[in-house]
């Protein structure tokens, strides 16, 4: 296979620049950085920065476009890069629920990635852990009702919020609720629901969402409640997640920052109710939780085109 | 009714500082700090550190005794506190689910507080803002089930925890679960499951807690979620909590750090089951949390012996 070209757009942002280095560890070097016009110039490594216009995105000279930027932004370049001939893997929640665009987490639905017309869609950063531990858990004893309690990273709002975490006192730092608001629920929780229930492929699962901004740099949790239609013992489910993730005993953001892999643990019955089960998932935002998730789905079509 | 001899037991800790400043604040006079043999002779404010020996507590001379020390300290001093003739408040697990021993929020169980025998048991931080913010739902339309995620403020593990995380650089904060562990739930779910049950007289309540601790340095939040027996719709529940609370859209740990009230809000409906409800609850630990909702215990009794 030749070396694929790869655009990485919005470079220099908290997910950009994390994409960069995911793509070096995997020994991608075809690798191109573009971001606004005011970043254009600047160096970041050996790289030089190039303006994300439509023109250059649409050149005809990538083959693989992953876009870290604004949903308005995505909606603006995306379609370039499309009609350059480059498989878009766009990480803004421009495309997420849109109808016959593949919304993936590789090991979760991977399958629905050749579906795509161009564009494929990375999900918000909770989605991802969260699906990736209820996907074994459904298939396994199928899942009833989903309650979930966040603690998301700085880093999550991006560059700027992780250097005013980083200028504030420890003591003075506060938990935050930095998201759009209908009166109701966050933006972002009613996209933590709706974007798993379209992975898991079970539009109705009822799911309700409380989502929290902690001062901690890197490395979002979530704490997790379950009900499984069939019985399913705690033992069992800690099989179950510990075959699909990483069991650890006390998952901490600080423990799976800088780690690939999604941290499990504390899973425990929920005494509450009948197939109740409660756990802790977390995963390092900016790799899994992001960038590296757009790469592995990049990688599944990759792939593909090799087998094919 | 003359003024009240208060000793403040523990009172160079995080609980004991916050004490003595809610005593002050409350006008009480006649107050006396007692702490371990390292910290006798200090001196907190105008006032200088005695060492609190069984033969010091027990002379006879106090109304009133706070305790803000370790449980086996608290089991060793309290009973000599209690023959020198003073009520005593115990802030620690010590007594907490003895039975027969008062375990008291005045706004809740209030009544409960007569009953002493000179030991009177101060809740766990979180115990005292969910019990506030359950009671009147189950009042109006009966409790069946609760699910509880906490975001507990470093001072609630003491003043030493407050300067780790004062010499921490934010970046650097993890999350934490620093309490003991069973192999299934922390020893402080297992508190603020069992106290809650005992002070709204529902042993057999289900409860389900999943605790973690923040860098943040005063206010502990936690996200709730409650079945009801009778429907309750959001709205009611809304006005029943605002009555007995202070209603804030987006309470933070930051915004009711140094308030004397309980803060709730983001009050809806929990759409994953009938009755469901969903609400966040914050309370600066320190205050309300425990050193004054012990003061205000003791003002129960205060106040029951002018009247009687």
């Amino acid at each position: 296979m030749p070396e694929p070209r790869i655009g990485v757009v919005g470079a220099t942002g908290a997910v950009g620049t994390v994409t960069l280095e995911c793509l070096r560890e995997r020994g991608y070097t075809d690798v191109r950085a573009f971001a606004s016009a005011r970043s254009a110039g600047t160096r970041l490594g050996d790289l030089t920065v190039e303006e994300a216009t439509p023109e250059a995105l649409s050149a005809g000279d990538l083959d693989l476009c992953l876009f870290s930027v604004g949903t308005a932004t995505s909606r603006q370049l995306v379609p370039h890069a499309v009609r350059g001939g480059a498989i878009c893997v766009d990480k803004s929640s421009a495309y997420r629920l849109e109808p016959g665009i593949p919304l993936v987490v590789p090991e979760v639905n991977g399958e629905r990635a050749r579906e795509h017309d161009g564009i494929l869609a990375n999900p918000n950063c909770c989605t991802i852990p969260l699906t990736s531990a209820l996907k074994p858990l459904h298939d396994a004893a199928g899942i009833a009702r989903v309650r979930v309690a966040t603690y998301q990273a700085a880093s999550g709002a991006g560059a700027r919020a992780m250097e005013r975490l980083r200028a504030t006192e420890p003591g003075d730092a506060d938990l935050a609720m930095d998201w759009d608001y209908d009166g109701e629920e966050f933006d972002e929780e009613a996209k933590l629901r709706a974007e798993t229930q379209k992975i898991l492929e079970l539009p109705a699962l009822p799911i309700s969402v409380s989502c929290m901004r902690v001062p901690v740099m890197i490395g979002h949790a979530e704490s997790v409640w379950v009900e499984t239609g069939e019985p399913l013992a705690p033992d069992r489910a800690r099989e179950l997640l510990g075959a699909a993730l990483t069991l650890d005993d006390f998952p901490t953001p600080g423990r799976a920052a800088g780690r690939d892999d999604i941290l499990v643990g504390r899973i425990r019955r929920d005494p509450t109710v009948q197939n109740g089960l409660a756990f802790l998932v977390v995963c390092d935002n900016l790799r899994k939780g992001a960038a590296l998730n757009a790469i592995q789905i990049a990688e599944l079509l990759l792939r593909a085109r090799v087998t094919a």
